[in-house]
Parts: structure tokens; sequence; C-alpha cells
């Protein structure tokens, strides 16, 4: 029966680190079929032979648009993990898909669902307390502090609560070390932790009066992109145009 | 300037704990006046005398009826804690509101906002992941485990997971002594821990692939049930007729 | 029997917040037994006509050093939270007590038994993980950042480490908010947190290759100084002498 | 110098997948010097003839008592991670170390030194509180609940608690679902969680009045091993003799 076949996918970048785990989890899945592991070496038209109605584009920016291009002309949604997309690129996929608009198209930064989830509820939540701060836990080798999830997070809540004409956050410290108050970005209080043995994590805290919430996204594997990916690629397909991450994905 | 006026505002209930301190909340809110703090021996009329736009009811089930009646009919909204409202009663105020349609009325059970977020939150996301298990926390003079909060959101998140077609959980566990994998509710896990120094906590676990998601509400204190009332006292004004909880009201 | 007696107690400021919640704490515990309760306006003669064996005293450095002069010099015990000890002060208190070689005295800056414990853990633990960073997390009221405990524990991390000779602790950080990894004491990261709804509580985080260990103290009622003073009432008399701190008396 | 000079270490079963991350971490440390890998195939004499000093051997039970003979009698010095010591075994080791007394041998279930504080601060800790509770969580693919090692920091707390003479811990349940409040071991109630998405964590909770304490092992990495092999490689040869467990060499 035509509306319980299984849907036909294809990978782009098959034989790299995401790309192998990708194959694997759409092959794990009942309601997938991996019709074409395509690699640097092999032609585009593999996707086309197998009749790919999604494809999974985890490869290099300097070949994403040319993949973009066929895929697109070619009526096969994508879903689209490579990252170096300006507004020059994006511009671009959107004239293709004008003249494709019963194609959809994801392009998405950060695939963990939790992350993403994270993000969100800290945005929904900012406004009704008192104080937000967010911590932000890694692995020691990461170069830059804060995190770019949690300088992202930060602005959200700062946006929301300035759109809700919040008070500024009580704070009675007037003696201090430097540094101890964390970094601020966008009135919101920050604090990086590095240590050995973590690898990446964020919480934010919201409090008020007599009462605390706390939302705290732990990813201890790169892994953790696979159930969005496949998210994406159940979803694509019934949304026309590009769509710039998952959470429009998430009907939240 | 009429717009920017204090919102006039009526206690019922007054001299109780939970009265007690909604008054000082009251009060101490800038947006806010305390016209008329009423308590069992004072007439009703104080409130149409003062003016009171919205009065906000912590009373006993035995009075509380007759106190929405004389509210309504004089045009005044209302916040509502006190216990005990069947469906009897709720259409009962819902016929009074017919009668008055510019009138508002909220009747809630839970007033604290992080409560409120932790479960819409666990809801909401309940879908993404494979697993979803409910931890709550209290002091260890608590009659009933789990908490009925814990068994709410376990209600919730089990309703969403069944919605979305959700598979059942993975759960290898082969042996075991009685007990350790918790109680089940609704095909959620809740496992009820009772400890001196604890008040009332709870947290949601979620995980998939790599990564979890915690979302964690702590409770130190009665006077949580404070922020919720004011947003109560501040939005229900422009919401006629009957709501119920707070939700509705967060627009989340 | 003689052994099973009640241990008789005193306390000095009875009537003080603390006082109070003390006479109840020793009242309630079937080991002890109050039998004198003095402020103020009564005698101190009230200890000796009672026969206390110990005496608990929150009182005022005003008048602390009277009531362990006449204390030590009756052969009572005594534990002591009043503040305002220098070294002059201690000395004092060693002399009266080389002239009462058989009584005990306990001065301890802090009796909440979790918060010596994280300190102590965090001492023992810190010389075995490749880093260590410290949290700690209060109300908006407090004046400085760090906190003095979280301060007290990071001095004790860092000497630890150094005398166990510990290599640096590893953080590739190049970019950076400045704030955004906290204050350093003694070579130890510490984050402040204000937040609305919180108490006291604080997080060490000790992390090596692949695993982590958390030690967390939450204090969320000012009643957490009593099992600590109970603890000190109990077993003073077992060591005669002056102590410093609950710790020696936990013999961890 | 010689005393400067680098520890000789060699690896049994060093083409296993533990093996092979012991050798690496040898390699890395500047006080170490791997002098002989060997697996099935290479000759025991590989040790000698290379003047290792200590062995760790991760092989199998089948071969590990012919290895450890052959090690104890060349005077060299041996970390064992093989399981399956019983009685027996662990007497012959002692024969064979009573004519080698100068030799040092560890045996040691868990090699994770977190794991290890958090089960000995767990049992130090358990007398001074009202309650204590433990909470074990683990990827759902694990067959038994609770954990071993939860169940074992749950009989050291009891014992501890038993041995000091502590009360009762406070529990007013009286309605409950089934299993809500957990399984019992040793009169320490136990919680296991089994999620997507997570590794092996174990959280102790203590609580008493105003106050908690919360010991938290996060283990994300078989990798883990790899700190509490090193420690046993550095000290066990200024310990002649059987040493089982990586504790006593944690001198806490």
């Amino acid at each position: 029966m035509s509306d319980t076949a299984a849907l036909r996918v294809g990978v782009l970048g098959a034989q790299g680190k995401v790309g192998t785990a990708i194959c694997e989890a759409v092959s794990a899945a009942p309601d997938l079929e991996l019709v074409a592991a395509v690699d640097r070496d092999d032609p585009l038209t593999d996707f086309t032979d197998n009749k790919a109605q999604v494809v999974v584009d985890f490869t290099h920016p300097d070949v994403v648009m040319g993949n973009l291009e066929f895929l697109i002309n070619n009526g096969i949604h994508v879903v689209v993990g490579t990252t170096g997309f300006d507004e020059n690129r994006l511009d671009q996929v959107r004239a293709w898909l004008d003249a494709n608009p019963e194609v959809g198209v994801l392009i998405a930064p950060n695939f963990a669902i939790g992350a993403v989830l994270c993000m969100k509820f800290a945005e929904q939540a900012a406004r009704f307390f008192d104080s937000v701060e967010i911590v932000e836990l890694h692995h020691p080798n990461k170069a830059d502090a804060p995190s770019g999830t949690a300088a992202r997070t930060a602005d959200l809540v700062g946006a929301a609560r300035a759109a809700a004409g919040c008070a500024p956050m009580p704070d009675a410290t007037s003696t201090s070390l430097d540094g101890a108050r964390g970094a601020e970005v966008n009135g919101v209080r920050v604090h990086s932790i590095r240590l050995a043995g973590l690898v990446a994590h964020q919480e934010v805290l919201l409090g008020t009066q007599g009462e605390t919430l706390t939302i705290r996204h732990d990813s201890i594997d790169r892994s953790s992109f696979a159930p969005g990916v496949l998210l994406g690629v159940r979803n694509i397909g019934q949304r026309p145009g590009l769509t710039i991450g998952i959470d429009p994905l998430m009907e939240l």
C-alpha cells in the first residue's frame, strides 16, 4: 500500500563520520529506506536513478550549492547540515525553490533536539521570572567562552524580557572578585565551566519568589544529531520552500 | 492618566496565611493598589465601596460560591485559589458569567509558575525523545507517593506520546528488585524520593540518542504562589468568562 | 542507670531566633534534657544551679567572653556559635582551659553539617582529578561574590592540589567574554549565581577522563545549624580543650 | 638521575579495547615509560627482558593466574583489572606473594576514581543525616536494576548508619503506587532510571533539617578506568602484598 511505503532516502557525504552515522540511522528506521549512499566520487544521478524522495547533505561548503541545484531541480527534498550559508547563498536556494515550488529544503545549524528545546523553553519562560542566568559546561579543549549556544540563548532570553517589559534582574552584589558574576550577554549573566570529563552541557536557571525552574541539556555524543536529522527527513516533504532550523518542524 | 492608574485589587481571606502574603505582594507591586482586605467578619460591600476591579479569593469551599456570586454580579473580576470546585460548581459559575459577560474569573489549582511551566514543557517535549521518566522529591511528611503533580505530569506525557504515535520506551531490565524501576503512570515511570531538608521538587528527564533534556522545578517556600496570583490579577480582566488554570494566561 | 541518663543541656541567648530553635531541638532530642534557658536578664548561676553539663552560647561578641569564663571555671562544656573570635580571644579561652583541663569548648563558624562535608570532600577529592571548578548560588540580596564558603573551599582545593603536585588544570580558552570563566581563587575558578528563589547552595565539580564527580550542598533554611549544634553538644564532653570547627568532631 | 627516571611499565592484553587505551595512557604520561606491550601470542619474558617494574593485566580469567605467577616470581608489581577472582584464587595470589614479600599486587573491580569516591563519601556522610536515598541512572540496555554499584553503596550506607545507631529514616507515606518509593537495600531506598542518552550515573542524596548534600558521579565513557589504573601503577610498588580495590591507594 502506497501510504505505508517507506520513504526513499539518499545520503550525500555518506562516507564521512556524520554521513556514516546517518546511513546507519536511516537503515535502522522501519519507515525509511536508504536507496543511495553517495560520496565524492559517485554521480548525483544515483539519487534520481534510485528515486530518492529526500536527500541528506553533510558535505562541504565547496560542493553543497552544486548538490542543492541538482536535487531541487530534480524535485528531491533536501535536509542540509553542511555549514557556510550566508544571505547570498540562501537567496540562491530560494531562487531555485521558486522554480520548483513543491520542493522543501531544510538548512539547520544544530540538529540536536534537546539543544533546540532548551533554547526555546528558556525563551518562553524568561518573562515569568525575576532572574535568569545561564551556565554552560564543556570539555577543556573548547576555545571560546561562552559557547555560541549559550550566547544565543542569552540573546533570546534578553530579547524576550525586553519585549515583555521585565524589570532588571535583582542583584545586590557590592563586593566582588573579578569575573565572579560571569559575563553579561544582552543583560543575562553567563558562566562558562571547562572541565575534563565533560562534553557539551547547558543549564538555564530561572527564579522567582520561592521557586526556581532549571532547564538543562546534556550532549555526550556527537551522534546526538541523528534524531533531529530523521525528524527533518520525515517532515520536510510536507513543508515546501526554505526552512531554517528544525524548530518550525517541531510545531511547539 | 487612566492607562497608568494602578489596578484596584481586593483580597478575600485577607488574614489567612496565604491571604496575608497576597496582601503584601499586592501592596509591593507598583502597578497594583490594595483597596480592600476582607476577612470573615467584614462585608463584601467593602469591595464595591472601594471600587475593586479584581478580587483574589483564598477562602474556604463553604463560602467561596457566595463570594463569587456577589463579585460577578457586581462586575468584579476574580482570581480564585480556593479548592473544591467540581463540575456542578463550575457550571454554576458559568451561569453567573453568562449573565455578566464582561467579567473574567480564573480558578486555578496551582499558582506556582515554575510548576505549570515544568508540566507544560514536559508535555511539549515528550514526543521528541525515546525515553521520559519523572523523579519527584519531597519532605518526608508527605502522605502520598507519587505527588499529584508528578502523576498529572506523567499523564500528560503519556497522552502526548500516544497522540504522536511514539514507540514504547526502551527498557532491557530483566533482573530487578521490587520497586527499583518506580511506579508506572500512563506508561511513564515515576520515582518518589522522601528526604529531610527538601520541600517540593520535580525533575522530568527526557533522553534520546546521545543527549538528554532535564526540566526541574524546585519550590522551597509556600510563598511561591504569589507571582502566579499577580499574573492572574493583571490579566484576568482581559479574559472574560471562565478560565481554568493559569496556563491560558501565560500564552505559551 | 547513669550511662543512659539524658545529657543536661543549657542554652545561652535562649530567646534569640537561633537560641529559640536550639531550645526546641534540645527538648525534642530524647537523649538530651534542657535544664536552663538563659537570656540577658537571667543569672549565669542558673546553669550551675541546674547542673548543666553542656551549654550552647549563641549570644553576642560583647558578652561571650564573660560567659565562657564563668562556664569553663565551673567545669561546664561549651558549644559556641557566637562570632568575633580573633587570636587574642582564642588565647584567652585556651588559658582558662589550661586551668580546667577536663573542660571542652567548641567554637565553630559554621554548624551546617552539609556545608562542612562539602568542603571536606572537595578537599579530599581534589588531587585525583584534572579539573575542579566551583559554582555557588545564592539569593540576589547577597552583597559579596563569591561567597566566603566558596572562597574557602577554593583555597582548600588549591592547597590540596599544590601539596599533591597536581598539574595545572587544562583550559584551551583563547577567545572569551570578560568574566565568562569566573573568578580565580588559589588557581580554582569560582562562579557566582544570584537568583530569586534561591537561598544558599554550592556545587563543586571535579572531572577527569570520561567521568565527573559533583558534590552539592543546598541550604534552604536557617534552621540547618541545629543538627551541627546537637552534634557538638553530644561530643564536646569527650574532647577536652579547645576545638575549632565541627570537622574534628565528625571523625571523617 | 634514578629518582626522576620514568617508571617502566608493561601491559598484558595490550591489543584488547581496554589494553589499547592503557597503552596510550601510559605512553602519554611523562613519568611512565611503556616498555612492553604483550598480547596472547607474545612471551611473558618480554617483561623481564625489558625490565618492566609494573605490569597492568586486563586479560581473561583463563590466563590471569599464569600471568600473575610469572610476574610475582620475577619481582614485578601487578595491577589487575581482569575479573573472576574468588577466595581460592586470592589465597593462591597471597601464597605467591608470601614467597616474594617485596612485590605488590592490586586487584580492583572498579578503577573509576569518581565511582569509588562517591561510594566512600556516601558511607562517611551517612550517619550525619536523617535521610539517605540513592538514584542510579543508566542507558536502557542495562539488564539489572538497581546497578551493582548502587546496591553496594546502599549496603555501605545502611551498615554505617546501623553502626552509628541512627534512627530509622522518616517517611510518612501512607498512600502509594506500587514501586513509587523505589527498592529497599539494607534499609536504603534505591531508584533506577533507564533513559536513552545516558551512560552510567549515580546520585546519593542525604538530608537533614534545612539542608541536603548530594554526591553525584557521572561516567560517560569507558575510558574512565584509565586514571585509576595509572594511580595503581604509580603506587602499587610502595605497597607490598595484596591490595583489593583502589581505595587503600587513595589514602582518604
